[in-house]
């Protein structure tokens, strides 16, 4: 099958888009606005998108049913944010934390997760969370009429202690037990799927395919 | 533990971001070069970033073990390239593209690969993916010394008959069988570890929450 995006609607290139590009990593961002409400909302068009400098990347999509706007609008005021990844143990707080909460609740506390200050950004990280990246704005492109995309420099980062040998500089990735998004209708994935491919190298492989 | 991105090496601070950034969604980008010759390499610095207008961000990044300055050389000469995504059954094909070829040897060809011309762009997509993605390039930022980070908009889609149904716009995402990146090492994750959590609208969980 093929389809034309120039004959597409927004929201059947938006439900294509999510429904084929998974698993995507989840990205719950949090940022302080100007007078210092705290705010944290979910996203899913994030990854990591460099090592040097060490770079994030999120696309702010405004859409009807999530007052995203928020994320962009102190992140444009600020120039900090702070990820936190989403383990299996808080995907049900991530879930509260996307809601349309009214501006003067208290997110994160509603959805019981707890803020610690940051160390690099004047912007709380997520203790429940297994893994939260201190990020400085580099750029944002507003793109279309209204979406953005954050370029974020990673300057500090948190990681669950349990999860990580220190003298190694080791992550026992499997044990983070993060969550990937998946498709409309509230489709996620645990990492459970998990297999091993090793890289090969290509002198090795020329050599194997001449055998008869 | 807390770690400084300041004091950390440049292997150490790609290690943290591979190990904890996951499950990322696989891109095997196929570009062409102004000569005419067809590259074909796999990026998991990649994501959807926006649906209005359609864009996919890739990162590329500059690694002593891959020669994949090739992808965007390819990209910055001609402002085209294909997204294609991975499934399950040509995961060990991604694998190949990944090697470090000759120069002069097709690399679609020799890791059993399709190529078919492109319906919007001059570069052919991958027959045996469920999905690709014809792309233009928006804009590019070089960042630090070598990568690349590339914003494309999507024009064209093609996606395997038996996973969509077009009267309804609907995708079948589970049946697409997709992979995931995992940590470094080889890992990567199926999504047969899927799971719903519905969302959840505030005025309803608010009126759940008052009840004794």
């Amino acid at each position: 099958m093929e389809l034309d995006f120039a004959k597409l609607s927004r929201p059947e290139r938006y439900k294509l888009l999510v429904s084929t590009v998974v698993p995507r990593p989840i990205a719950l961002v949090t940022t302080v606005s100007k007078d210092g409400i705290v705010n944290s909302a979910p996203f899913s068009f994030f990854n990591a998108m460099s090592s040097e400098p060490p770079l994030v990347v999120l696309g702010l999509e405004v859409t009807d049913y999530s007052p995203r706007k928020d994320t962009g609008d102190n992140i444009r005021d600020t120039g900090e944010f702070v990820v936190s990844l989403v383990s299996e143990a808080i995907a049900p707080h991530m879930n509260l934390c996307a809601m349309d909460f009214p501006a003067e609740e208290d997110e994160m506390d509603s959805a019981g997760l707890t803020a610690v200050p940051g160390v690099k950004v004047n912007v709380p990280y997520i203790k429940e969370s297994p893994v939260s990246f201190e990020c400085k704005r580099m750029t944002t492109m507003e793109v279309g009429t209204g979406n953005r995309i954050v370029v974020g420099e990673v300057v500090y980062m948190h990681i669950d202690d349990a999860c990580f040998d220190a003298e190694k500089m080791y992550v026992d990735a499997p044990m983070l037990k993060l969550i990937g998004r998946m498709h409309g209708g509230g489709w996620y994935t645990t990492t459970a799927g998990m297999f091993n491919m090793p890289r090969i190298a290509y002198a090795d492989w020329a050599v194997e395919r001449k055998r008869p």
